[in-house]
């Protein structure tokens, strides 16, 4: 068997594990959420789940590797599925099952309490769920799955509480670290989002009966709803009857956003924390020019996620804007790989460079993180090859020295270039003529606030750029994570 | 059954046919081809199909509907396909066959004769197929598809030369009309472009014993061939034991290639006639901003065609640019559609609007060309739904208002926009602000025509803009077409 | 859409829910299981799965619909299933989940308990499983299944016992009816069944440091593993390092085996309770010529599980045996049925009369049941169809009047026709010139009790036949049915 | 990649390489032919395929690997094949492409003529095929298969007859060998049968407009279609507005019918030349216990197709009939091999000894042909293991000493048993007490000539038995094959 070879460049990525998307009051309520998880596909690439419920047909599920559009596109899939409510779930696999998830780890979850069946669907990492489960397995609640959101659904078997909604509460309160949930009854639609609110949850409208629930509004936009408003950071939605009750489960807390969902993660049309993605994108570039000019012939972006900084930085420093690195539209997975002597020759799947728009020119390269490093090595192999002069990486993002415990999948911190090497080490690395990455001010400035970063009181969580971790990763620490010392 | 809705705007799109892809003397060729296919897959991606060849194994074949993504990166279908000469082709259905493509249509097709097997891939469309057809079926060879091409592996199979280059000959002698054809015998590599070389074929080599012909020069750089030269019009090259041998067996004609490749088939990375596409795109922007100018706050494309051109009219225009309108990267074919009362809301499921990016701003949004007209109405109610001050049109390409008969999927006369309307008029239609298509010279010089098209003998074939057909299309005379009255 | 047209006789049989199989000691023993399931497929038709231990791969499982061949015979699903010690089951819709099975209920259930894991598969039906269950889901456990058998693992998962076969125990002495258990920790294979063995289990050898725990002999004869004994009536054996341990967790009773495994579940070449099924079968012939001869031209088995009857028959009566109906070897699902018309024209799908045969004879059938009755007229039409003289029906079995609650699919009592109909009133309504089943003492004495049945102490469980039901089914009671009335 | 375990007899059976059926003048023909064909799945099992025309639709075919339930049982297959007019064709590869049937192999094929499409199914083999090809190759015909039948549809291609009919004549015409040919245009279906009339074709009504042509009378009663008339030797028929024309476009010649036909291919169930096919088998055995007597105490046939023998054989000598042997029902194609220590000990996936039966007794094993002899020995010791006393095999056939180059795929001559071995010497390697073949006389009385085989006019095709070939096999002359010397 001849081996495979894996994308070049995907595994310097740092990768959201989920997004979650629920419907309520429209026939066909999967439908919907088959839309709406298709938009947020970006978070999460390997499987999917949606969950609805009909009267007569009682509860559905169906779970699905691989992208929405091929999977929850087809009558026989859909046509299982009917009901005017209806949950869904995209993800990746997290660290604990690398490469060995099963279908079965696919969410929503769902559990058959005595007043009825309930399905939620998780957004986030729980950061004490290795201490739950190994709780609720020696009281004997059976895990199906090797996921720790798997958690709440016993939990919530467990409380005594007499509603749903209460004991979704009940569960949430004993779980720590970062939750947007969508939940859902025979009845309600649920929403939560965690009392430092890092994951993104946002709430809209369908027509005049229909409510939506969605990570980021491009969810909503795909399906036509209007974006009414964020789930507050600590907040309980409970929707039934076209009608919207909110409560506060949780003890108040001030709010910690995830602030590399504007860097990278979310999709630069979505408005998240009241700001547009694409906007504080643009502002980073613009940022990074006054941060760090050079001189040079050519702005080009990394492509996708790097073009709007690229835009930002070339109309700030006013060096021309081009597109030298072609991204192949229609990649997919994986490729055989010719022979071993053709993997060193350097086989293009992913991108190509425009060797004609390159040659000869300084080449300003704006990507938008430094994780491992080994693509910015390949990049700039690639724009050298193809004849540039000088090649300048401008990264919309400060180093990134810490994991992150939150739901975003990192490697381990020792595989992370800025955690054992200085800006100019990591330079002479990757090999390049300069290197300069965004400030955490700067990030700030950017992302709206003037005054750059409240290091008493930050607005967002940037634990991976400062290991300011606002949720202590208690399993981890248990398993030795060293968290940075107190300066 | 509930309805499907097909992608609002890829009925509003000219559609190159076909791909094609050779590669001769490396192992695992046909590991080669698929990739070389993959990087070709915007030239055709309804189905796909290889064949190769082994001393052992003899030809082996597999074809398949769908991506070369997910179809030739399996094992089980790659090892099928052992030895070191392969060719493969990627295509969309022919207009003849729209909706009924049989998986016996997927070319590349095979023959066995006398002297051994053979097998040929054409991108391109014979204007006098269907007269060769009759007469061919009238001297009993039975077709085994609904494709045209068959028709060069029958009147191949009829020839009394001795070898398969010889009948080759004898069989592209007989055809009229575009092609470029790569073919294959057990020890010969082979290509051909038509006289008039409307399709594009260029030459790769692979290291030191291997060669590759690709539509594209994208193709080459997949696999880190290096780009030799184009395969010239009329020329036609037979590559066996590591060397090419050249031969011209048509009657010289001035060479029209194909300008459409310009403007939107061909990749943006790909070198056609010397010259980037990229390039070519970026300067007509610089044209259009120049022959059109508007005041406006942001010049923003429509993605992903037009991006050149747009970043073009806003370098000479002063105009900032920006990605105002997203495209759902994840997109695949059909999703069902929720409701009849959501079609109408506006279901956005390949494009969506940056609305913070658009409101209150004079937009000028760039285009490749105008085919029907829906999709532009489409985008303009988007853009106008997302708060724009003012929509103008740009169009990198003059008005479509003639087919093609040379292997692009066109719609008949009537259904292009162009061909009833003046520029007005379709202004009014689409309702925006103003409506601008780059002149035909305007596009010439772009090209590299400083002084413009030269009415006389232009360089390109540029029938879908002028009516003047380099090749007249005798079947479709003999169904009724009626050619551009002389002037 | 057409509609389909299901086998005309397969819902006029009793069907047997389950298989299960079990092997240690043996390099890829999960092939093994596969080859028992399949000589134990007759048991089970819906479904299979199989559940394998690893030390490095750990517990892995297969659920699959359709036959044992057509899944686990392949070696992309096999080689998921590595390790010494594997287990499955073979599985029937149960009653409850009719048309609604999904792949979750399909067994070997897996549970993750703190001492480790455990699977276990189920052959029988547990008369308190609607009570327990419900009780499970009060106190917090979480259902994944509709099969009533998961009770079990959840009664493991909250026992206090520090083994897994102490849980076990624990289980399996809160529930109620008839079961036969196979089940696997990371290093032991046990089997369980039930204090009055309704259903068979059997323990071979397979070679010196294998075992095998099998539903019939025939899984051991498959793998060529020597039939060690039956295990007893509510014994436990727990099977680990080469070594068998027995245990009784049980109050004993007086052991009643279902004596319909003679007459038609279990297949004609296993021994059960010491006794050749072949042997029963071909006695019950020979008892049923000697209570009800008829003069005949020919005896005629009703394929194929009344051939050895039909031998017995004609060897006791001289009344020469031919096959007059053959069986279509070939029968799968379902077809799609031609028209209306056809239907009724009578499309034979499964069964063929050899005509020549038939014509003018007076033919004495002997199949091995009667339940709805409506297989016996479609027979009898095609017999009188192929120009038979007489038709006579001889009945394996006494009429079967009463439901099975203990692992048999049986319509609910109201559609058997021996429970509304006398036996002249179903020779009537069957249409035939005479009809006799065999005496419930005849079918005792044919099964090895040469005194017929002791109504006192029956040596079988013969419910079926006699509503003597030694288990009361006290779920069943609950929802309504009506036991029979002391006499 | 752990080794795949065939069956252990299947290549020690002659097979039959193809069935054809066809319908014209029903709705949903081609329902009614996938139901014909399932009923000759027998005489085929490795791929299928059905052509349909209907006036709108036009020709539609579906070419599947696998049994026909299996495939054209699913409405999104069969939707696909409307029309009133429809042909099948189930096969097994030939001896040529062993391995390599490619799914084009697979028929009816179909042509494209001036005058319309026909397409034909064929039953049978050409023994001038090899020429016939490399002339129509020369004269610039391309085959789309690898099958000989292909000739005849390139045949008709060139004739310059100006109807289909007409065509087919020319055709047939020019070939050799043996042929049941069902063919069809658009409004006619057609028969034919090769002068001798060695492959079987029957003629049956549907209803009142229906009518059917099939290989066995057996396809007929599934649909529940009268049975006419066999097609007579050299006769064409062509069905048209429910009427049927008889034509004879062959020389007149003396028919020649398979006698295996009645031996061992055709289902026990059919009518052959007038005969119950069991009725003939079931005489064997008569004839076997006179000619081959043998003091024993069981008579057990080899199942399936010894039983009729057997039973035969048990009437005449008064010794019981019993089923000593199981055979699995639900067999499939091949299982993965446990381990290389288990094959040697005997895996028994396709049958299995009923021990108890067999133990201790003196048994005569009927089997319907010797091949190779590998099966012999193996079910010898089979019933040796399970305590057999002795073990006489009888056999329902003379020895097998030629190969059949009319449509049976036949061992190569020197792996026939009987081509190297004499009668005792068989006995001996098999290793029995006795060892007995049917005479060529006896056979022939069991199938209806009274006076035994007439040397000098034979009535049937006994050429594997006696090596009188009645068409000289040309292709394999050329190759080298060795006719019987004249005596």
């Amino acid at each position: 068997m001849r081996p495979f070879l894996s994308h070049p460049f995907d595994d310097d990525k740092l990768k959201e594990e989920c997004g979650v998307f629920g419907v309520i009051g429209v026939a066909d309520a999967a439908n919907f959420v088959a839309l709406g998880l298709h938009a947020l596909q970006h978070r999460g690439q390997e499987a999917g789940g949606i969950v609805s419920y009909d009267p007569e047909q009682g509860f559905n599920s169906a779970r699905r590797f691989g992208y929405v559009r091929d999977n929850f596109t087809k009558a026989d899939v859909m046509d299982t599925l009917p009901g005017e409510l209806a949950i869904g779930h995209v993800r990746y696999s997290t660290a604990g099952s690398k490469g060995a998830t099963a279908i079965r780890d696919v969410q929503p979850f769902f559990g058959e309490f005595s007043m009825g069946g309930a399905a939620i669907a998780h957004n986030g990492n729980l950061t004490n769920a290795a201490a739950l489960r190994r709780e609720l397995i020696e009281r004997g609640s059976i895990f199906q799955s090797s996921s720790d959101s798997e958690c709440i659904i016993h939990l919530m078997a467990r409380s005594i509480q007499k509603t749903i909604p209460e004991r979704i509460k009940d569960a949430l309160r004993r779980v720590e670290g970062a939750f947007s949930v969508v939940a859902m009854t025979r009845t309600k639609l649920i929403g939560v989002r965690d009392p430092l609110g890092v994951r993104p949850l946002v709430l809209g409208r369908i027509g005049d009966h229909g409510w939506a629930l969605s990570s980021e509004t491009c969810g909503l936009d795909i399906i036509g709803a209007d974006f009414i408003r964020e789930i507050d950071p600590g907040e309980m939605v409970v929707i039934e009857n076209n009608k919207v009750d909110s409560f506060r489960p949780f003890s108040p807390a001030k709010s910690r956003f995830c602030i590399f969902e504007h860097v990278y993660f979310s999709r630069p049309d979505s408005i998240l924390g009241g700001r547009s993605v694409y906007e504080t994108r643009r502002q980073i570039g613009v940022e990074l020019a006054r941060e760090a000019p050079v001189e040079a012939d050519l702005v080009c972006p990394v492509p996708d996620s790097g073009t709007p900084a690229a835009i930002g930085f070339a109309a700030e420093s006013g060096i021309p804007f081009g597109l030298g690195i072609t991204r192949n539209q229609y990649m997919g997975r994986t490729f055989i790989e010719p022979t071993e002597q053709i993997r060193n020759m350097g086989v293009r799947l992913k991108l190509n460079v425009n060797r004609a728009l390159i040659k000869g020119k300084r080449v300003i390269l704006v990507d938008d993180s430094v994780v491992r490093g080994t693509t910015s090595r390949k990049i700039k192999d690639m724009i050298l090859d193809a004849g540039a002069a000088e090649v300048h990486f401008r990264i919309a993002s400060p180093p990134t020295a810490w994991p992150c415990f939150y739901g975003v999948d990192t490697p381990e911190r020792s595989k992370l270039l800025a955690a054992t090497m200085s800006e100019d080490e990591m330079r002479d690395w990757i090999g390049v003529d300069s290197l300069k990455f965004i400030s955490l001010d700067g990030l700030y400035r950017a992302a709206g606030e003037a005054a750059g970063r409240d290091a008493a009181n930050p607005r967002y969580c940037d634990a991976c750029f400062s290991g300011d971790y606002p949720v202590a990763p208690s399993d981890k620490i248990e398993e030795g994570f060293q968290m940075k010392a107190a300066e």
